[in-house]
């Protein structure tokens, strides 16, 4: 894409009313804009790490056997009173023009549940998940962490139903690891770790999965020899010892939860009265799952992880353009093997986005260049064509390299 | 896909509180299912034919240099005063815990605007158009045809930006060519008429895209000779005249609106003092238009104009899978070869849908079969497999094709 027509600008200014530095960061690159506090839209550079993170997700999700659905984000009041959980504060409520009650999704079992109810009848009908990817709301007071905390935010939700709980400890393990994946493909597995929960009434835990960075909301404690994190609330409990190797030797540190994994077992079949004939033909509970992903926040955090002073520092994976080509000089022979070079690089399927606006510095672009945080920068100067080359430097690295043209360019 | 997977199953009772085929056919084959009026959730299949229509709109509006976003569904209020649509009765509202005022976006001007607003400064700036492919909520008392009115439902909606009414012109004039396009790749252009509707305080006339059926909501006057469709509304005016030929030779047609396109001209920068500085340096309004395409609309326009009394026949562009292959019979040969068979044309990149299942009789399999959909249906029988050959059916025609298996199976 030419920049000349990318309808955002970045801005110099720091943002005021933005603490974080996602949000800081985000909104000056020309990825998102605020419209109210938790509320942000996605513009083009950002909608286009948004759908690497959503294509990541999915061929992790359809991996581990999910079907892909899309749930409304309007319920009726009755799909939440069987579980008794219309009474959850964060939950917007509304009524339509009839009085009717209505909330606004901000999780899914109470749609899912009957959903597939619907169609469960015998052990022959399980295993089956099923996700979505979707925007959730949620009445948040603390909307301050930019992509970290949203009002409204688009998530990763899959929800998997088996017949005993065997299998649902089999397919639990499988997502563990299709989120490892996940993480590892967006960058930031190193800071990533696997965290004891709380597991509410039927599990002795849930797992989240934590980024450790010093801007995080939460807080974990992390045993460095079993490579595990202990969330506020399990390791209060535990008395402050790691409840795997009893170690109190523990690391406190700032983190994000940037996904959340959940044995809801029998809850909401019983709920809703979910049950399916065993191979005996007795009725039983339908055993669930859940797991979440929240796809602005895997944004925000990873740009907590990889930023500098002076700007964003994207993943390969993630980011909105492979190449950042910046056309420096206005001599005409300079200015057309550029553009030829941008050509070609489309050609070979190479994401770029192209710098080539006039009136605009050479000290401008790179500034801007630093603050979009593209993977790799090129340039040809009338010093590198002498050496029929072009520069390329990697935005993690100072050093910069020269490479024939003839590596990138048609004939 | 192997059809013993997929969660759905097909309905073989008419559904009771839906009048609509495109409701009544879409939710009996395991595309969609109601939660409450107005509101469905997308299963697998019409999950895939949703990405077959979402992907068909976004290259036409790539094509047209539209740059895409994801703009917020949750609203405050001060979004929507400057425009003085806040009082609009069928525009959701709800208060956050802090008795701050939100709606859920119908539509999104009052977003656009302002975000654009941020960064279109100068007539260099100009044109810029913007799109989204979103949920958008509507207050609406009489869903009672299925995806063809919603309550919650996903949109394309399009805004672009001008200097002068006659860049603006010209640019309407490319998405009108753009939607025939879609509506062409949909298989509904022969049905479909551009429509002249009222234009506003603005404009003579704004356009809808009207699709013609039996089933429709709306109700057209269609001038043979102009090809052209006038709406209620219009021909009332005109006398029940055609108002570029004034021939009285009109069809009144019922049809269903699968898209509309409007000059806002001043309208909205005018409300927001949205103004770019001309060649002169002189500050002038911008002049706008916006372009909607409903998602669910148009698939269930798509059902409405194809289907017959066995159930739908989806064009190859919208279809959830390209082939049905059935397998009928329980020897081992035929199933080896059926299954390789699936596994050869999904590496041939052909999209099947397998129907693998056991203690489903062939009679069941067809039935189902023509319920769902599918442009081709595949069989392998003893009798084909004895010429090495495979059956060919299409779903729109009565005739059988033998075809050599060599021309599918890879060696």
């Amino acid at each position: 894409m030419k920049q000349s027509q990318l309808f955002t600008k970045t801005i110099k200014k720091e943002i005021k009313d933005e603490k974080s530095s996602n949000a800081q960061l985000l909104i000056r690159a020309g990825f998102i804009d605020k419209l109210s506090a938790g509320v942000y839209s996605y513009l083009p550079l950002g909608w286009r790490v948004l759908k690497k993170i959503e294509n990541i997700i999915r061929e992790e999700m359809n991996e581990v056997s999910g079907q892909e659905v899309l749930l409304p984000a309007l319920h009726p009041k009755s799909s939440w009173t069987k579980t008794d959980r219309w009474k959850y504060k964060e939950m917007f409520k509304l009524k339509n023009r009839a009085q009717k009650d209505f909330s606004l999704g901000w999780t899914h079992e109470e749609i899912v549940t009957p959903l597939l109810q619907k169609f469960v009848q015998s052990y022959k009908d399980l295993p089956v998940s099923v996700y979505q990817i979707q925007d959730k709301f949620r009445d948040e007071l603390r909307a301050k962490s930019g992509l970290l905390r949203g009002v409204e935010f688009l998530m990763k939700d899959l929800y998997s139903f088996h017949q005993s709980e065997k299998d649902l400890d089999q397919y639990y393990e499988k997502v563990k690891k299709a989120y490892f994946k996940i993480f590892q493909r967006c960058g930031i597995l190193k800071q990533t770790y696997l965290t004891l929960a709380s597991g509410g009434t039927f599990s002795q835990y849930s797992h989240e999965f934590q980024t450790i960075t010093p801007y995080g909301e939460d807080q974990v404690y992390l045993c460095s020899k079993c490579k595990l994190a202990i969330n506020k609330e399990i390791i209060k409990k535990q008395k402050y010892q790691c409840p795997k190797c009893q170690s109190k030797k523990l690391e406190e540190k700032k983190s994000i939860e940037v996904g959340n994994i959940f044995k809801l077992m029998d809850k909401f079949s019983r709920a809703f009265n979910f049950t399916f004939k065993d191979r005996n033909g007795k009725e039983k509970p339908v055993l669930m799952g859940c797991y979440g992903i929240g796809l602005g926040r895997l944004m925000g955090a990873t740009v907590e992880v990889h930023h500098d002073e002076k700007g964003i520092i994207w993943p390969e994976s993630m980011a909105p353009f492979q190449v950042h080509l910046l056309l420096l000089e206005k001599k005409k022979a300079i200015k057309k093997i550029t553009e030829k070079l941008y050509q070609d690089l489309q050609k070979s399927n190479v994401e770029v986005l192209y710098d080539d606006r006039e009136n605009v510095s050479a000290g401008e672009k790179f500034i801007d260049c630093d603050l979009i945080g593209i993977p790799y920068r090129m340039i040809i100067s009338e010093k590198t064509l002498s050496k029929n080359c072009l520069e390329i430097k990697k935005r993690d690295k100072k050093s910069k390299k020269l490479i024939p043209l003839s590596k990138f360019l048609k004939t």
